[in-house]
């Protein structure tokens, strides 16, 4: 999904973080999903999760995602790479990230390629 | 917004709780000020929060937060009477609501006749 044109990836600063975009990020449920196989796989490329969405669907998942604060992306050759912002989640909003994790267990997605 | 003709307000019992549910209702500002006020004021009667909205809408709203199990409603009379279910969601979520009182702090609306 990584492009030579691509514009700059913006993460919002921890400070900026907020509960209720996020919450409202989580409230779709291939979001959700997106978040809880990131919970299991640390880092996976945009292109092997194996959800039923178109790729601008999911190129505009993944951008909300990221604007939101739940996940870090970045480009690593022609792949872009998402992991979960686990330790600044964790500092402004102790306990959110384990109790989406936990509550949306069983809706994590296949990873082509994955163990 | 009681009346006699009103169906039976149903909540959904404590172990039917979904986070996800409760985070699809908190994503909009209105429903997120409703539950802030509620935060503040123990008991709050529907047609008592200044809120922008028509009381069509604010029905709709009123009726998701207690579908998603974020407020519990009683008929008072002629008047619909609002609380949060603070020790449901407490055991069901631990944090979570304290999270989102604190978060959501500054969202309070005034209510006609409180203190």
């Amino acid at each position: 999904m990584a492009s030579r044109t691509s514009s700059p990836l913006v993460h919002p600063d921890e400070r900026e973080l907020d509960l209720f975009v996020i919450m409202s990020a989580l409230a779709d449920p291939i979001r959700l999903s997106i978040v809880v196989t990131l919970g299991v796989h640390t880092e996976v490329p945009c292109g092997t999760f194996e959800l039923p969405v178109a790729k601008s669907a999911l190129s505009r998942h993944f951008r909300i995602l990221r604007e939101s604060g739940l996940i870090r992306q970045r480009d690593a050759g022609t792949r872009r790479v998402n992991a979960l912002r686990r330790e600044e989640l964790g500092r402004r909003f102790p306990g959110l990230l384990d109790l989406v994790l936990k509550e949306g267990a069983g809706r994590e997605v296949a990873v082509a390629g994955a163990d």
